[in-house]
């Protein structure tokens, strides 16, 4: 039930432009701005939004880390019944310097959506990019039932799972799972620097999933790792220990020393919760063989009209200078099975529509 | 063209299985075998495959890299008329022990896919596993041409992307692009055992992708790093200074050494092969404002159809029951031209092309 309807949104990223979509989608009234008049530009108009928008009943501050506290005091006096959010990756400063104006705290809570994707900016965002994902809450000590609920009934209307969390804990969590990640990811990719195009161009799935969050955001990253660097750095001393480790028991040939870190990071692994540990959604893969040549993708899609059938993604393999590419679609189940059907009437080359992309 | 008819896979872990179910739907008639009979009985009910199975012409060994060289004369010895390839993931050892047998060397050609997955065995295999991959092969000095020909033929029949290299390049490229975020990923699912269930429970796709290769085989890796490991520890150490660096760079509050290491990351990213395999390109990128129902897409493809443009890849943006989505077309600057200018005549919302997606 949407207990407000005017919501207002600061920073056209890719988190504060999905928060939009997502809301208009759930029949809230949504602008958006941005100081950058470009991003504010793309989000508004994929948004539909013409003009500034009414006065928010509530305002989600959506901008890099170090200016959310800013940011909160500024549109918290600008609109003194709103109440305020923050989607900021850390949560100890923000909370603590947003502490030390008890009537601002009073309209404020803090939040944290587990969401994001290596690309940034407001093209790369959807709004059912929190579908099923963890959406951490931590209130401040003044925060009151009314800033609460709103924050709550935002998390809800755009599919969050709600997750109550202490600022200082969630630092800590997050160097694990988040800044952990990101770090390792892109020293794998700055450790490659060296080698030729043509071996680089060898790569399988593998090294394209270990390093996917190397092209993230350097500034943002860094201004994240910095405002949390003691819980990092306590993480980094741990990898460190186990690469020195690792490292000297390949040197010296020590088989089963490799193979007991090996098999520790395999353990582990099976805590981390699966690939679909959000909401799955429930994509059908439809692969087809395609001529590398205009008007292929056209005559697919023409055959997917006939059929009435919506294509929610779709991903193009090709090699240049070869002939086909693999062109995977991916359908409702339903909508599978008919394009299936109709490709191979057209005369397609296409597999069994298929429930994983792998 | 299938040149030979009876193929006989010895191995019936993922890779042997995946071959055989890929022959057998290319036309081959195929054996396989496992010293494991609970493996070859699932490799086997797979492929259909009832009895032993004929004298094969060509035989593919697809075991751990230490048991290749002695199988390969074993089977060769035993079908003296069949041709011989292997599949291992390390070549200069294979290569070397088998020229030491130069008619058996006349007769082998050892191959490496760049296809795989984090979950192993019989029951993970799938018979497309290789189709628009690299796959690498690598001849004796001995090798005839019919024994080329054979692994070729193999390669071809089962998708792959024929790549030639010498053993000592093959295992210095895959210590970077395969050891090594095999390694990365493991130490970080390692250097996470100490968080809570809780604070794991946490993670976002992030933690997910890049430990995603912890939960290979153990023992196999082990292996493998072991055979390989010269190579791989020279990259052991570059990773273990950007490590020091950056933790160092943390504690001293050194923003912009931290955000150089990240960066550096980052620009290497680039050189990394996108999602699907295939040398990175120059798209431009075209944003497009879609309505979110049938047949939207095979307009945009008629008009790319049109002015004969040949579209990249694609992306598509758009949140269920929602009325509008977002269609990012690449291509190349030319066309990504002269398809904004056709979309605009149409009348479609789309923004100017741009040379990032993000």
């Amino acid at each position: 039930m949407r207990t407000f309807t005017q919501v207002r949104v600061v920073g056209a990223g890719l988190i504060g432009t999905s928060i939009a979509l997502g809301l208009k989608r759930a029949g809230y009234q949504v602008a958006i701005e941005d100081e950058d008049p470009q991003a504010e530009g793309i989000a508004q108009s994929l948004i539909g939004q013409s003009g500034e928008g009414p006065v928010p009943e509530l305002i989600v501050i959506a901008t890099p880390i170090s200016s959310i506290p800013g940011l909160v005091r500024t549109f918290a006096t600008r609109y003194p019944e709103a109440r305020v959010m923050d989607i900021g990756g850390l949560k100890s400063e923000v909370v603590g310097e947003i502490e030390k104006f008890p009537e601002i705290a009073a309209r404020f809570c803090s939040t944290h959506p587990m969401a994001g994707r290596e690309i940034s900016g407001a093209l790369a965002a959807r709004g059912d990019l929190f579908e099923g994902r963890i959406w951490i809450y931590t209130p401040t000590s003044d925060t009151s039932d009314l800033a609460l609920a709103g924050a709550l009934e935002i998390i809800n209307a755009l599919g969050g799972k709600q997750v109550l969390l202490g600022a200082k804990e969630h630092d800590q969590a997050i160097a694990g799972i988040s800044h952990l990640p990101q770090i390792v990811s892109s020293l794998l990719s700055a450790t490659l620097i060296d080698i030729s195009d043509r071996d680089i161009g060898l790569a399988g799935q593998g090294l394209k999933d270990v390093s996917r969050l190397a092209a993230s955001n350097s500034e943002l990253w860094s201004e994240l790792l910095h405002a949390n660097s003691p819980a990092v750095v306590e993480f980094l001393n741990i990898l460190l220990k186990h690469l020195e480790d690792l490292s000297t028991s390949l040197q010296n040939d020590d088989l089963r020393k490799t193979q007991e870190i090996l098999a520790l990071g395999r353990e582990n692994h099976a805590r981390i919760p699966g690939k679909h540990g959000g909401k799955k959604r429930d994509y059908w893969y439809l692969p087809i063989i395609i001529a590398d040549k205009p008007g292929q993708l056209a005559k697919i899609f023409d055959a997917c009209a006939l059929v009435s059938a919506n294509v929610e993604d779709l991903t193009i393999e090709h090699t240049p200078g070869q002939e086909s590419g693999l062109v995977t679609l991916a359908l409702s189940k339903a909508d599978a099975a008919k394009v299936y059907e109709q490709l191979i009437k057209d005369g397609w080359r296409v597999h069994q529509p298929r429930e994983s992309i792998g």
